[in-house]
């Protein structure tokens, strides 16, 4: 089954706006078996709509359509569905409804602007927009399926899981596919493949394996479409477990989450709490946590020590520390996460501290130096990385390590 | 002059990694006045890139590609290019020697599969590429121009910026264009544009004015040819400052830097320091600074506040406030502040607590309920805001908002 992503609306093409949509959705579509063939982006212009149409059309069985619905003059992805379907525009009731309850809420006038949110072209059946006014658009014509839904993230993605994707199951009989996901850290995609290689090569042939590397992480995706094979969940079960003691050291999780969720999870698993002490990573790791709700339930927060004089200050890291060994050093390191356990009284807590760059190198300490250390109240554990010269990266990379150290001493304190 | 962006790869059709060097590239087009007609990313398959290609030339003058040239063989950009141009593959000097020099950077043996690295389509003129082992390409064909270059973002950034784009413009006889940007924060597009309308009304017709919004912040942007008219930069010049003084309250800076920059250059300026405490930002505003280079001369660090606790111990805020207050409260906000310019000893500081959601809210204080203060030795300013129920888009509100009362607060200290 292939299916296509067109993303209207002149923000992306004039760079004002990076495309998340198109990527978020493709992986939502793969988990289901469908390949997307082609991510096109295209201007709010009758003529270049309808050419991507066609185009797609050609090379396609589903075509998922974004962005272009707002209530504005410019935005014309309606008007233009219609014309490519030669079908006139409606009023839809319940689109309307929906768009009256939405400026009730907010107890604002509904103008006439705000009406025409309802007008469809006449061949669509209405998708519930549930966040927003703009209606999602199924259109089933000539045996392709054709949805267009708005390009505000967090109504697309709501429309698409809750809606798009359970009613393209059953229109094109998908078989129901299976994954299993097995997050590793710290070991490489290709180091992996040689340690997994011989339960790779007996899998069955309707399981398959991905290797998905990102950051310093590698996710182990096993994903089997259920056929008359009955009991296909529990041989996946089987060889995700296979490879899970294999590679245990590296295993943070057996589910297809984000890393700093591992973190959260067991720490609420535990009843433990977490504090921090971030130098080099400036925040970015607390930033990590926080965005997730229910974080604050683990979370106690910590120190951005920066500069030396909070390292000292709140967290009593010694000056003569700083002075003897550097602030970049195991002494220091140290001596940041055991202020923080103490300062904060959290159960465990994580500390680094390094040159992200591109200044403050020495030969001694090149760009890409990174001290990390995680303690709780029996043990501490630092550690040095030598990562690269792009400072974003080595914040990056430090934060999937602090989290990687982290996860290994909670495991460890289990046994 | 029109152009199209092919990206080459299956991780962005798989959802693996998101396509962010589409916008970039688009954004620094646009700079020179070449509009991008489409985006489109397409598979490792020599069919579908044919194709891409084609589709290509039959709209725009200029084809970007990147992707698809590591050395493993599931990359066949430079071979399907070879193929459409209908020409050999040669032996490239120039990008071999480039190759040896990076392995022998890295003391690594130089492997077959390396060598390969500087194989490419005889038509093309090699650029060299400083940062990595595949060389982009530039074909001149048929009117057009083709640039294959690589997938990773810092490798093709510097390839784009500093030798691509000078090679365009004598190519396409470009008119130099000037821009001049003018950052605004705390008003929306459409009343700003009220507030500038007869100034916009008076551009003559080879100077454009466009608004870039995005998250709370809107850009100006004027824009113009330099052709005949040779004193166009300084009816740019004027008309900027006009509008800038016009809107001078929402004004932040007057070129297209990032708001956290203007924080960092405006401290940087006066010679002054920053402090934070991060209660519901919970390392944003923090990392959003430390990500750049440079901004540990200004920037201290601080404390992420999560708990009440940590609020009262390490920023020394009453505990008997929280409680009669509660700790998302003008009353904590500032104390809070206050807290971090004592303990963390910097000129100036700014604290946020407030609710990010998605729990947490009540009828009093609903989801989306900020406080924000900033302060130096002589003044104090908290402000609430109440934002949406999106977390993360409360968390980057609040930076934006705090960034801006933290500009305006420096600012009158200069009057």
């Amino acid at each position: 089954m292939l299916a296509e992503i067109i993303t209207i609306g002149d923000e992306i093409l004039i760079g004002q706006i990076v495309d998340t949509n198109s990527a978020w959705m493709a992986g939502k579509l793969n988990e289901q078996g469908i390949r997307v063939k082609q991510i096109s982006s295209v201007s709010d212009n009758r003529a270049h709509i309808l050419a991507a149409l066609k185009e797609a059309t050609e090379r396609a069985d589903i075509i998922l359509i974004t962005g272009g619905l707002g209530p504005t003059k410019d935005d014309i992805t309606k008007k233009t569905l219609a014309e490519y379907f030669d079908v006139e525009m409606v009023l839809n009731d319940d689109a309307l409804n929906n768009v009256k309850r939405i400026f009730e809420r907010y107890n604002r006038p509904l103008l006439e602007v705000n009406r025409l949110q309802a007008m469809v072209p006449a061949n669509c059946e209405v998708i519930q927009n549930e966040n927003g006014t703009a209606p999602g658009m199924w259109f089933d014509e000539g045996g392709k399926i054709y949805v267009s839904m708005p390009g505000v993230p967090f109504e697309m993605y709501y429309m698409l899981e809750e809606k798009v994707i359970p009613k393209l199951k059953p229109r094109f009989n998908l078989a129901p596919i299976i994954h299993k996901t097995i997050l590793t850290v710290g070991e490489g995609e290709s180091f992996l493949a040689k340690r997994i290689a011989d339960i790779e090569d007996s899998l069955p042939a309707n399981i398959k394996l991905a290797y998905l590397p990102k950051m310093g992480q590698v996710r182990l995706r096993l994903s089997a479409y259920v056929g008359d094979d009955l009991n296909i969940q529990e041989q996946v079960n089987n060889f995700a477990n296979q490879i899970t003691e294999r590679v245990s050291d590296n295993v943070v999780a057996v589910e297809d989450i984000p890393l700093e969720n591992v973190v959260i999870n067991t720490l609420k698993k535990r009843g433990l709490t977490l504090s921090v002490a971030e130098s080099c990573t400036g925040g970015y790791i607390s930033h990590l946590i926080t965005q997730h709700a229910g974080s604050s339930s683990v979370f106690f927060g910590g120190a951005v020590s920066y500069a030396n004089a909070l390292k000292e200050h709140v967290l009593g890291v010694k000056h003569e520390t700083i002075k003897a060994f550097g602030a970049v050093s195991e002494q220091t390191v140290t001596e940041m996460v055991e202020g923080a356990l103490r300062e904060f009284k959290s159960d465990v807590a994580l500390a680094v501290t390094g040159i992200a760059g591109p200044d403050g190198g020495s030969p001694d300490k090149p760009v890409g130096t990174v001290w990390i250390a995680v303690a709780n109240a029996n043990k501490t554990v630092a550690k040095k990385f030598t990562f690269v010269n792009k400072r974003m990266q080595n914040i990056e990379r430090s934060a999937v390590a602090a989290f990687f150290m982290l996860i290994t001493l909670l495991k460890e304190d289990m046994m």
